[in-house]
């Protein structure tokens, strides 16, 4: 019962472009990966995507693919053993027909997980130096103009003990709960998607958006773009944050009115960071370069190499876990309801594999 | 059996220069502070130490002393009926005959605890810095210079799973442990004062220094200085750390050789970072100030109001006891055999009520 | 987009047997619940399951189910607009075409997760009962046989620090490893379902069935009944269990060789608990009932009022994000590739609403 | 500066009974221990408490008692490098004066800490098997009376989300806590010797004893008797517990009205654990060995071998840091203000080496 109607061994498409095999494996991974079947494309995605013919020379024979592959209803029904298809960009796209996949029983999977760890670290680090003024001092004392002990901490607070928002907490939400625990705040959580019940379970109190940006000292916007949430966080509730806050945009530029933001941290309003802009890379003259308040980040909180080579460790597990008949464990399933709702475009212009 | 001889109530004197009753009581703190008994001293300390005509006036009949008084063993005999002497500024100095104390059964007090939390979190929020680039990611995009994702992310590391090392593990130390614990990192520490028996159920490796410096991705030096290690990790240890590895110096500049991690990480021997300095106010042309690798805070890790603030919570709450002839529960006991020891000076030459 | 091609409410066809309406809603979720559509079935579903007449009428209007209603292929197909079945007994069972649904889309979602962490509680309860020896000394003390001390506890122990074994780590094991973590215990995880990967995520270390059984001082039995593990703990692979270990059964007594189990324990070779029997209600001359060491418990580990009304909780939840057009969020879906495999099945011969 | 004034080696008094070198200290313990300086006394403890004049004729030479040695003052007056007393039996009991020691500066030390972990752990199994019905359980299937699933739990509750309330917390209860907080309780806490402040650090909310006597579902008394606190939970107390609630008593026998406990149980009006009595062994007619709904527990909650193997460890890295001179890190040190006050008779007529 392994889909594959021969004795032959499954047939793998690796098309992970703009990843590669090198970034998503470690040799011992790599070993086990072409340990699961007869893998094809390993060599020709060195340097793209898949050419189409090459594809299609194999979908007769594929029972997973390993990339971001088009595939329209065409393809699909031309790959009548695929039993998976696993993204290992980090977004699903609009170039799957999903619905197709569905009634296949053909399971989509992605990546995601692997950087609501990374991510969330990146987010507490961020908190805590606008919160306590790391990045803020350090320039000070290069430009010799600090203040020590209590002087020096007029506009600084500790995380202890504080009210937080979380707008959105999916897995990169779910990430940060745990490192935010030991400073015992008090959580308040708004996602859209989420009964109050398991908000609750989460630990926190469920919160209309109102709330969560008003009530708190310290905000994570973590949710991803969809059709639905695409400039959200407007002006007007922007400017209902509290003077004595801070604001961090952890997940997409595509959630915020990210002029407003820009323009409300240079007012003084409130202080905030972030770690993605609407364009990426930033334009040189982008005014958020020069703003104060405004901590940068170049979208470089999950991106590390360990994130990268975990890729493929999950895909191995959940891979050979198919193949076996068994349910995947590890990888996010695309869901039915919201896959199509999704609009985090992977990034565009700079160099494969650079990318979250 | 309050330990005056009469009905009159307890007298409190009151000398907490550097601090004030602003700084370290909250107006409802100050209020159940000024019920504990008669309190001397609050007006006339707000602008330095209680004069010694003020302080020997009122010894015959204290109960208590909440400062830093100077307490020879002539004035301690002076007074009977002192039961307990609270240091509000954070550091036992040898301004005290602690001996004539601990033979009468004075309690001698100190504020320490109120640091460990705010100082904790600092370490946290710089060993994140540190470790994910975010001081050096914002001045890249102010520069311009930034990359992207991976390519960003070159020296970058998670704190996830990492060997860290504690060198030292007392209040601070215990206070870190718990923030770093969603990390699950392997934790080494080095305490000479410690039982490895105590190290392994704070969830620790008992670790040699040479073992602490020389093991982990990430080192933090929480010692206090004391008449033994002065100059403790100096250039010879300092150059054992790994080349992959920071190192944040959140105690005393005193146990370092300031000038060999200067050197170290001018070199690019590794990156490091701290909150204090051999002279503090730091000299404008400190070379520290300079250079890269390094991040700079201005003894700011501690002195946050809510902290300052704590103080008058500890104070009343502990007082309250004592006089109430129960033990003491918040402040941090003078320990008999380490008090003389301690050699962290309290900083010097700036303004009152500003330092750590 | 309701799934429903007229402007009628969507009917929700309710076949809870044996479970009632009454046992799994209070009175405001049931409320909840039948503002959710058009609900029918509430009255004739309380004398058990919906006469097939009755169901076959509403299909063509149904949008979900929720309870156990048999659903072969004919009558999904007789459901166009059906979205979920929700099973709310607490088992996956063969009455439905999990094939058929799973083609055309609709979820099938069961309630398992409700029971984890009553079930969890009970087996820290029962495992700190056997290496304690509550129970046992309850009974001395009754019949005036007790020790006192140390005396008492020859052959008693901590759980503190122990290795702890976990056989099966799904819902039940995840809800049991965070009551276990306080106790810092090593914890070996063998499931086969699972990769390694996410075992030591977990916080525990892989191991095979011998190593789970052979090393450790607690042994928990929590892997549901499949077409494979049937009497998987037969009596060799029993035996190799430690003498001073104790083991307890609480998922089902279809993994192992019962009278196996029960002739070990009596003849003394080690303690072992059960919440399970091969039959339920167990014969009144079952000879576990006299054995010593056998701490017994009639399949209450799961079936608290609390846990049953947390069932109409999870069911209107998700339904209420099902019919949004959102994923469901606290039920757990039955999996493709195991649904078919499940083996456990519900009680039989007592009264309605009584069984776990 | 080791407090002999010859270059002899330390002489260390060991006087243990009711304890004995080999229940206290493993091989390798007692290694550790004889090499701390010149032990004497192991070979004559064995029996009974040392002779006085095999104490008497030590004393000139001293700098360590380990044991319950009769210390008036004026042998404190012969024993002039006494450093530390050490009491290995568990309760500071008044055959010591402790006021010369105190002006002497000899600590002293108990090891009440080795036996939260156990207690607290038999704590939480015995409230688990009340609020679940754990040993009535087992006694009704052994009756044949047992009732399956949900009919078989209506008395029965889970721990998670309860109320709950801690009667003291000293070590005990901060041993409990952590036990308790996978179940997310809210924790009532009194205990009249601690600040409000320091009860919400440990994660409670200060209560009175009538809101933590009539408000939780789960009541542990961990309070210590002092000359204060004896009879404590008369029959009026006891009488405002919820009839839903459980009450468990793991200290001390003497905090409560023991037969208006007793009485209260046997009418039904709530549950309730015991692991003490008013007399040790307790009579043979004692009523409540027959009692219902009473779980009875004869003084075994802390008198593992495991924990009195700890009080060696404990012993030896203590007694070690003081003869380097440093602060003991893990004895519980006599305080000045309550050492006194403590009526916690050791047990009395049954054999050496047997209690808690």
């Amino acid at each position: 019962m392994t889909g594959t109607a021969t004795s032959e061994p499954p047939v793998i498409l690796f098309d992970p472009w703009p990843r590669s095999a090198d970034l998503i494996f470690s040799p011992a991974m790599r070993t086990r990966f072409e340990a699961l079947g007869t893998v094809v494309g390993l060599a020709e995605s060195a340097g793209g995507k898949l050419p189409a013919e090459f594809v299609d020379a194999h979908l007769a024979r594929a029972v997973a693919i390993v990339g971001q592959t088009d595939m329209d209803a065409q393809r699909i029904a031309r790959a009548p053993h695929l039993r998976a298809i696993i993204n290992v960009e980090g977004n699903f796209t609009q170039n799957i027909d999903y619905a197709a996949c569905f009634a296949r029983g053909i399971q989509v999977l992605g990546i995601a997980p692997v950087f609501a760890q990374p991510v969330a670290e990146m987010a507490l680090g961020m908190a805590i130096d606008l919160a306590r003024g790391i990045t803020r001092g350090d320039q000070l004392m290069r430009a010799g103009q600090e203040q020590y002990g209590l002087a020096g901490n007029r506009s600084a607070f500790t995380l202890h003990g504080q009210t937080m928002g979380l707008i959105g907490c999916g897995n990169l939400g779910r990430a940060l709960i745990p490192l935010l625990a030991p400073f015992r705040p008090r959580l308040l959580i708004h996602d859209p998607w989420l009964p109050d019940s398991l908000v609750r379970e989460l630990g926190g109190e469920p919160a209309s958006l109102e709330q969560v940006l008003g009530q708190p000292r310290i905000i994570f916007a973590l949710a991803g773009v969809t059709e639905q949430n695409q400039g959200w966080l407007d002006r007007d509730r922007l400017a209902t944050i509290r003077g004595d806050a801070i604001f961090l945009l952890m997940s997409r530029a595509g959630i915020v009115d990210f002029d407003a933001l820009v323009d409300l941290v240079a007012q003084g309003r409130f202080r905030a960071a972030t770690d993605v802009f609407p364009v990426e890379p930033a334009p040189a003259d982008l005014r958020a370069r020069q703003v104060d308040g405004l901590l940068l980040s170049s979208h470089r909180a999950g991106g590390l190499a360990s994130a990268l080579a975990a890729i493929g460790e999950m895909v191995v597990d959940d891979l050979g876990l198919i193949l076996a008949d068994l349910p995947p464990q590890r990888l996010q399933p695309a869901r039915r309801e919201t896959v199509g709702r999704w609009r985090n475009s992977p990034g565009r212009s700079y160099a494969p594999g650079t990318r979250l």
